[in-house]
This record gives structure tokens, sequence and C-alpha cells, in this order.
């Protein structure tokens, strides 16, 4: 009996807090087999030399985007989870997925994809009567407010029911009642928090509180070396969480 | 232009405080007329001199089998939020509903059916690497542990992952790590605490919270109403809170 | 052995919500005794005809500021649980407190006072490492964010730690990581929410979260009746819950 | 200028999770030096070798009185985080402490012996009108249930109140409401939870919630090392959380 083969795993941009973990747990997964750490100094093309690699990305736009374009040549498939893409570097993504495999998701975490098809369900059976808001916390050091994820499932809810809008805060000198519509985004910072997110629906006479929590912060790494492994047999294509999701893939 | 007609609503056990309570909402609703208010002593029989009336009734399973054998020649329907029915009582509603609509639901609040299905979705997506433990909290003079929600609840979880059993709290003398199968259930009981419920699916690294509060006891009666006014439209039939979400009723 | 004597009470703006629960609640009340109701179209010195009573009085600084001049003269003592009282007011109940006993409270929720005392507390054991942050959740109707009794803890939070400042939500605009002299406040609003506040003090790997829920909208009116019959038996003075909390009123 | 000096640690019991985790820990920081390890294997005589070191221990009831009966005559102060010491235990270490500093805590976390605090103050102000439960949560393989942690904080509540007693769990056979003097405890297990307690008072009309997140695994560890840094300049004596806390140690 043979066992399966290990995914051949390149990580791009190996400098950062990301990039180290990704490389210690690839390392540590005895499902992988590390072929390749890229710094930032280091030319995209030189993942030519690892084709059948899958290379796993958390960097910037602009980085996701030399990726996406020199990844069909060199024959290696993307998981990217950098936020934040502009346009060009997703029809650059898009582009590439007709010749490779490429995964991408702006939250690795299987729970906070999960989290997000609970609150369309959610908002989509309660109906109006239940208001909104949406309460995210996270560490001190984070300089962005509300977070990419928070924003993501906001959109989420934003679908789900017309006629919204975000409200960023309440302040003293606003002496307003909210509006149906509004959609209110808290954002908590301090400590060391990795990142809790809840969604609020607040109803007359009850109430629902849709949570999750981060609470490790090798979560992301995980769940990239995840989808790098399930997509190392998938045929060409652009993938999210939604596909990964409900795969046996553990 | 004629307005729609009124429901026609008969309280059955109108002594507790559920039903003081479906009296006071009753009379306050312009959609409803209530016609008949049943205490325990009066003849169940009462009910044919109010035939098109929908009968709302939390008793017991002894109350709403009466109940059930009457209502098709008294041509009332029936609005049951009785808990813990017996096969005998489930059988006379079944019975019943060929001949008048019934509605049943051992929790009237449509959050608390919501929550039911966001749990099935979340199992079903996660998959096994996420233990569950149920929380529940209700006031001091509750005498049943878990309550009957928690029950129901827990019953859509094990449906929904198999292989689980329920443990209902730990003990000091059991000095055992729980098995992968377990639904650990818990009850806080303390103050006059109306109803919470949380589903905790605890993984690595990771987790969800899925939170249910009824924060005003009008909540059920409440609920009970809207059925009885959705259920005056419908033809015969057994229904539950699974029409009536998604429905048009406010 | 006779009984104890009936605290007389005399509720001042009675058409309010509040006035109208204190009308119920006293009536119910078989230590209290309701010799007077005060509409706000009724003059204030109508109070001369009850002397030995207490004015429980919700209404405006104004409101309040009328009542502490009439009465000394009436011979009246005060419970007032007005709210965003400015300084001419204060003056005056302090006046009036040296000839009748005086109680104010922006919340006469014991449990709202215990928490602004585990506050100081916490912070104070605590030290500079735990980042503080405030969230509070309030019915859809509320037009002012925060809430008094946020922006009262927040004092307290502030009086606990020298230079701190109120952040009052976070927009998206502000690209900046919070400064470690932050307090951030968070206003949800939806649903019919009575009040629940917390305190978050997040520090590096771990944190506390101090919550009070407010479950029940009579609790303000039963905190101020409770407030009348312990005041009745004191000496002319100006007290507060910290004089309330710990005798043995129940 | 001279720096201060740094504090000869030594690690008693290497070889565990928190053993392996001191190591690291105390390598990492500058203020600290580690001057000796011992494994299970090795005689606790060895620290004879290492006069004026902090010898910092988290093992077993039997190891906490091995280093407790040899500090004195080795020189080597004592901090122990080994919980449910026994008597012998506890008296091996009240008689090192007459010749050595001992510091001894069940968690070295300043959050939970702030909570500890918090705990007493709130059921003191309170007054028994309020309910107490307490709920813990921690990852899925500990097999003690409840936590030492929870333990501690119940013995709090329970000095603080008179005439309670721990009910551990609530089983659908009991069918009674609680007594008053009742403390609930419940403990959850799931996933990788670090340690999650809370304590509800719930009351009429409002409840508390006071809670204590442990969210990285090195916060005992960490708070050991804190502990032996202030402990290496006190006389000695037998030392706990409550002096270290308010110290001037950051």
């Amino acid at each position: 009996m043979t066992s399966a083969p290990r995914t051949r795993v390149a990580i791009v941009g190996s400098a950062g807090k990301m990039g180290q973990t990704l490389v210690r747990l690839a390392n540590e997964d005895p499902e992988c087999e590390l072929v390749a750490v890229l710094d930032q100094g280091d030319a995209m093309s030189a993942l030519a030399a690892f084709p059948g690699a899958v290379a796993i990305e958390f960097s910037s736009p602009a980085g996701t985007r030399a990726l996406a374009e020199i990844a069909p040549s060199a024959g290696v498939s993307i998981v990217s989870g950098t936020t934040g893409l502009d346009d060009v570097a997703v029809r650059a993504l898009d582009a590439a997925s007709r010749t490779v495999p490429v995964f991408t998701a702006a939250n690795m975490s299987i729970g906070v994809h999960v989290l997000g098809v609970l609150i369309e369900r959610a908002i989509a059976m309660l109906g109006p009567g239940f208001d909104m808001e949406l309460v995210e916390a996270h560490h001190r050091r984070k300089v962005d407010a509300p977070s990419g994820t928070a924003l993501k499932l906001a959109s989420i809810a934003q679908a789900a029911r017309a006629g919204t809008s975000l409200v960023h805060g309440r302040r003293p000198e606003v002496r307003e009642a909210r509006s149906p519509g509004d959609i209110g985004m808290h954002a908590i910072r301090g400590g060391d928090v990795i990142g809790d997110h809840t969604l609020y629906l607040l109803g007359d006479g009850e109430r629902l509180e849709l949570t999750h929590r981060a609470t490790n912060r090798d979560l992301f790494a995980r769940g990239a070396l995840r989808a790098a492994k399930w997509l190392a047999t998938q045929p060409p294509g652009h993938y999210g969480m939604e596909h990964l999701v409900g795969s046996a893939v553990p």
C-alpha cells in the first residue's frame, strides 16, 4: 500500500508573521512538502522551478497580482488570503484560474465562513422586524476598523436584506434613533484579541446573537494549508470557502 | 373598501399565567376577536358554540388530547403550545388535522425556530471537528432541567450528527475527558430569566456561539396569536413553525 | 404588635411611562401608601398638602429643580432619578438636603451601582496593561448614545485611571491603532433591549468582561420605591446608591 | 548607571508542557537568568548548587513537598503553581517560608485573582436576592470538572454568603426548583478552550455576569515568571496573588 503523495507547497512572503507561521506549520505537517520559501526580495519568477506546487500567499493586492500573472506559466496553483483585493488583482486571479486552480478567501477560517452562511439564513427567515448590529473585537495594534471580516459579514447582511446601510459607531452629538435600515458597526480594540465577530438580531421580545471567536493565531495559516491540500486535486477554476466546506478534507 | 375580517380566537386554559397573557393580548389586538375563554372547569364541548374560531391551548398533554378530540366536530382550529406531548396526544392532533387546521410548536418564538435551523446548518457544514455543548438559563422556579426547548434543540443537533448522546452536567467524581460524541447539556437556574439558549461549537483555534434570548414574557403568547391569525386562512393539515416562518405574516 | 407604618409616596410626573409604572407598583406594594399623583400640569406647590411624603420624580433637570425648591417648605423628601442634571439642579438639591432627606441616582438599579464599584476596583488592581472598552445596548427608539449609565460608568473608569479619554465608535477613515488612554465607547441600538452594559478589560493573554443586564422595565421604578422606603427613616442629607446598597432594605 | 540584576530562575519539572513554556519564556526574558532546569529524574537536592535562585514548580503535591523540604537548606525561593495541594504540602511550604520567600497560587493569572476579589465584593453588596451560578469552559482533553479555578472561585462565593452549597450540573430526573443557597456549577468541555470562567448573579429584573477569559497558553507561565521576579526582592514569608497585585511589577 502506498501513502498519498504529499502536497508540494511554496510560501510567498515568508518574512511576515503569517509567512513564518505558514513555514512552521508546513514543516510540521506530514501531508505537506515545503519546496520553496520566497521572501519579498525574491523574484516571483523563481516559482517556475517548482511546477505542481501550490503557492500560498498572504501579502498585498500588488503581490497577489504578480503571483497571478506568473502562476499559469510556472504551473503553480494559488492559495491567496490577501485582503482588500482590487479589481485588477481579481481579474488577474480569474485569468489565472483558467489554467491553474486558484483558491481565494479573505478569511481562511471555516467558522467565519459558516457564520456568513448562518447570517444570510437568519436574516432571510426572521424578516425585517429584527434590527442588525455587528460587533467585532481585535487586538490593540490593529489600525483598520471595522475588520475586513466584519465588512465581509456586513456585505452578506446587506445582500440578505434590501435597503440597509452601515453606521460606523454612534456619537453623542447625533441625537437620533436608529433607522430600520441601519446596520450598526462596532469595532472593539484592545489587548491581544485575535478576532471575535457577533451579529446581533434584535427583535421584539427576543434576540439572536451569532458569534465566531478565533482563539489561536495559527487558525488562518492552518486554513490556508488545508485549502492547499484540497486544491492540489482540483481542476483549474476559481474556488472559495464555499467549495471547501462540506468536502471531506479534515 | 372592507377591512380583513378579524380572527376569532378562543383561549383554552385561561387561569394560568400564559392564559391570562393570551386574554390580555387578544383583547388588545385589533386583528383578533376574543370569542371564548375556557377555564379548567369548563367542558371542552363548550367550544361547539364557536365554530370557525381558533382555539389556543397551552395546557397539558391530556388537555391537548381532549381539545383534539372535540375540535373536528366543533369546527374549531387548534394552536397548541403544550410541551411534552405524548404519542396519544400527537395521534389525536394528527387525526384532527384531517378535518381542521392544527398548529403545534413547543416554542412559539420565531427566534428559537430560526436557532434550530441555524444549528442544523452549522453542524452539517462544520463537520465532526467541533464539539457541541448546549447551555440554557431559566428563572429560579423552573423545576425541569434541561428546558423543553433545550431538549428540542439537542434533538436537532443529534439528527444533524450521527452517534451523539446527551451528557447532563459534569460532576467531580467522573474524572474522564469528554467523548467526541458527547453533547454537554447545562441548565443555569436563577433570578427571573425568561429563557436563554446557546449552542457552543468548539473547534481547534475557533468556536461558534449561537444564542437566542427571550426578553419578554409576552413573546410566546404573541407567537401563538400570530400563528392563530395565520392558521385561520389555511386548509386542514398539521402545521409547525417551519410553515409560519418565511410567510408574509408580520 | 403593631406593623410598621407604610411609606407615604407622591409620584411627580405621572404621565410618562416611568410615572405610570411607579403608580402601578406603589399601588401594589403593601409597604407603600400612594398619597398623591402630580401630572405635568399640576403645580408643584400641591405637594404642600402632603407633608411627610416622599416625592418620587423622574422628569427633567428643570422639574427636579422645581421640586427641590418646594420640598423643604412642603416637608416632603425627594427621590430623583432624573438624568443629565445641570449645576443649577444639583445646587437646588443640595440646598434642599439641609432640611429634608434627598436621594438621587441616575440609575436606580442596585446592579448597575455594584457594576460601577467593581469597575473601579478592577481597574485599580489590574493596572495600565488592560485596555478598556465599554459596550452598551438599548432599544431601537433611544435617541441618545451613549446612554447616561454608560457615561456614568465611563466617568468611574476615568477616575480610576489617569490620562484616559472617551472614543465614541471607530470609523473606517481613521486608520490608527488605539492609544493606551482610549476608552472605546460602543452603543448598540435595536429591538426592545432594556439596557445592557459591559466593560471589557483586555490584557495580554487574558481579559475580563463585567456585564450588567436590565431584564425588566420595572427595575428602575422598583429601585425608586425601595429608595423611598429607605429614605423615609433617614435624617436630612443628600444620599445615593452607595448609602442604600449594603443596608438591610430588601 | 548599573542595570538591575537579573532574577536567577530554576525550572523544576521541565518535561511537561508548562515546564517547556517556562524554559522558553525564561530564556526570552532579559530580566531573567535561567540557571537550572530539573527534570523528573533529577534529584531535588541538585538545587543546592543554585543558592539565590527562585525555583518555579508546577508539578504534583508530592513534588511541591519535596521542593519545600530542600528549599531552606539549598537557599532557593519557591514559586509553586501546583493545584490540589494537600495539608502535608501546605505545611511543608509554611515551614519553608520561615526561612525563604514562598509564593503559591493555584492560578497565576492576575485576571483570575481580580475576578475572585470582584466576586467577593459583588456578593457582599448585592445581598441574598441574587442567585449564583458559575459556568466554566475548558478544552476537550481536561479530565477534571469543575476546574480547580472554578472551585477556588466557588469557595470565595461560599465565604461571601453563608449557607450555600455547590450543585454540580442539573439532571432531568431531579424535578425540583433550585434552593436559594445553591451555587450551580457548570463545566463546558470542548475544542481547545484555554479557560473561561463566569459567575452569574441573577436577580429580579437584572443580572450581573462577571467573566474572565484566558486567551493565551503562556498566561500562567508568564504570571509565574512575574511572581519570581517580584519574590526575589522579598523577605521570607508565604505570599500569594493578593501581595503581587497592586505592586509595581509590570
